[in-house]
């Protein structure tokens, strides 16, 4: 396809997007949820198309060689989709934020200001594979008021325009626009580009996906962005700490599933609990399949453990690898965290309250935790109800982002002719 | 100097300023309002030091032939280092929002969330010739915690630098850091390149400046920007409406201070009201200097008004011009607004209800108003005690920018020991 011709396509979409926005912010709760409902019907109405056009998503995804932890992202079973319908109905029981008046006071002059939550306007999501992202991030991005543009991974694009079809079907037979929900209709890389030069049309970009994509992204876009970007989360072991506590919160934080952008992936150890601890905690981890890479001190308490490089303190593994590090006080873990984290989370493990308020204040993440595992920042875990990401930036939200950090605010100025003199 | 000289010289500035803003974020409300006070001070005490190095900065802004508006705006003065100084002491006043917690709520598990207030972090603004910016921004981001990297005008560089040096004294004796406070060393437009690409050092750029600034600095940052663009505020008189209201809101909305970013730009008037109105609202605004320029149908009624463009209606003036147009419904007001202006302020003037309810509901503005003047649209007139600016943003901050919008939030967990299932 021809760029210009790829960018007038994705222009009208995000045009059409805007004015299904507008309609969206005076639509009512009732309304809306009626809408997120019909969309959960319309996933199961429509799961015949849905699973063939994954299918062939999957077929050409094996056909190009993808690798095996890709396709199995990539491809939708009946369970799979019964918990994408799940997720819709619980979004639509959910509290509206829309029209929550956050602060209302009034002005000597008599003027009255209203400070009122209104949606954001249009939503840009990127993202890779996974094509529940699709129903998940469309069904919140619904019930907050917003219209979303929608640019998954090329490989799910069948998947991804059956299950937008079936939600926008959904949301004619309520009334609402169609093209509140809109996928962008060009799979190739320009439309990635076309779509962040559209800072008149979207208000915000969401990108969820590996470090790379990200760093393009806010490389190229216009649109402001609130990335969910990497998470390399620390579980610092104090002196004084309870050993037996920590051994289950650092196994739980590096193995229950490390994967995720929550799991632990450098393990600080004060060296006054090392030798009771790490020799112990090590053996566990590799019993349980974790590779351990250590700084020198903690290679001579564990057999076995590889030289961990410069590289390693600041990589995120997402994979069952560990970098540990035993340092000399509370003071070299919180320069440690500063200087190689990604302010993200975060964690203590301490009996000491005055070290786990210094970690607390000092530790510049989304998340800080004392005495628990980093696993719980999640926007379920949080009890938000929801989760469209975990954002690592400061501005407008951090950490569990859910249908709150979906919208912005309006100061509402009710006057009797006032002028300013 | 050599490119990556500059780079370099920067990125020192930058990082002396994170390593201070954790200085800073630890730094207690008396102590933070000890070291502004002594900010206040050390203006007074070093007023000739400030007035000498702006004279010769005015020096060269005349010898290099800058027109006489900028040359006012650079222009310091005995009365407005005094603004600056009481500006200063207002902000000592004023109530820290960091520490504040802006909810807790407690898990089934045990967990305890706590969602608290703490600094952004580093603050990059770029501003055009005002000086007094420099002491004005230094001074509110120092209160809420922050780290502050300036780079002001070119024409304003040996001002700004006093003053930073001035403020760097106070922090000294107070015993904070002096990076608290840092001017980007380098006058010419290569030190905002290297600035704008330091995303680990800076969190968040506000610019400040005229349209052409805004839109390089959104192409060309890595850093979340809160912009501060332009205004094309919209006053809007409906059928039914008191008309005599509606002439003083319009007059003052045009003619008080028509260089800010919330005077009026273009007056819409409903048909029906036209009549009565125009001529006399016209002949008035043209008495007080204004040049008024209309659609076909103001022309009709409006003697002298010339013809209005398409380019007037997304025109910013910031002067005493005006466009008006004669609108058939509100819905066609709405849509007016929708197309052209730029979400800043806007205000309906009406005695129906109904009609005010639906302006508020669908003009999607920072600011919108019943029967007041877009003029209040500040800090101040807001009652948020001061303002870093005014963003035209959707995301973390909309409208009038005080301490709080200068401030994010993390998330604070306790545990006992809790690990996910």
């Amino acid at each position: 396809m021809a760029l210009d011709h790829i960018q007038q396509q994705v222009q009208q979409v995000a045009a059409a997007a805007r004015v299904a926005s507008r309609e969206l912010a005076a639509a009512t709760s009732s309304k809306k949820n009626e809408a997120v409902r019909a969309m959960a019907a319309a996933l199961v109405q429509r799961q015949q198309q849905i699973l063939s056009a994954n299918a062939a998503d999957v077929e050409s995804a094996r056909r190009a060689g993808l690798g095996a932890a890709l396709v199995d992202r990539l491809t939708l079973t009946e369970s799979r989709l019964k918990e994408m319908v799940a997720s819709a109905e619980a979004v639509a029981s959910l509290p509206d934020p829309v029209g929550t008046v956050l602060r209302e006071w009034q002005r000597p002059n008599g003027l009255t200001i209203r400070k009122v939550r209104v949606p954001l306007g249009v939503v840009g999501i990127i993202y890779e594979s996974r094509p529940n992202v699709t129903s998940d991030c469309a069904t919140l991005c619904l019930k907050s008021g917003n219209a979303v543009v929608l640019r998954g991974g090329a490989e799910s694009f069948q998947s991804n325009r059956a299950i937008a079809e079936a939600l926008q079907q959904a949301l004619q037979a309520t009334g609402l626009p169609a093209a509140a929900v809109s996928v962008v209709p060009v799979p190739d890389r320009a439309g990635v580009d076309a779509m962040l030069q559209l800072d008149h049309e979207i208000d915000v970009i969401i990108p969820r996906g590996g470090e790379a994509l990200i760093r393009k992204i806010v490389e190229t876009s216009r649109i402001p962005v609130i990335k969910h970007a990497k998470g390399v989360c620390h579980v610092y072991v104090d002196q004084p700490a309870d050993l037996a506590m920590a051994e289950r919160i650092a196994l739980n934080a590096k193995c229950q599933r490390p994967a995720t952008c929550n799991a632990m992936e450098t393990l600080l150890v004060h060296a006054g609990a090392a030798p009771a601890f790490l020799p112990q905690i090590a053996a566990k981890l590799q019993a349980a399949g974790v590779e351990v890479r250590g700084c020198e001190r903690t290679r001579q308490m564990v057999p076995g453990a590889a030289e961990a490089t410069e590289d390693d303190w600041s990589a995120e593994y997402l994979d069952l690898i560990l970098s540990v590090k035993v340092v000399g006080s509370l003071e070299e873990a919180l320069a440690h965290i500063a200087r190689y984290g990604s302010n993200h989370s975060d964690a203590i493990v301490t009996t000491d309250q005055a070290h786990a308020a210094r970690f607390l204040a000092e530790v510049d993440s989304a998340c800080v935790y004392v005495n628990a595992s980093t696993r719980f920042t999640d926007g379920f875990q949080f009890g938000l109800g929801a989760e469209i990401g975990i954002s690592t930036d400061k501005l407008h939200a951090r950490g569990p982002m859910g249908l709150e950090e979906l919208t912005t605010y309006k100061y509402v100025v009710l006057g009797s002719g006032q002028i300013r003199e």
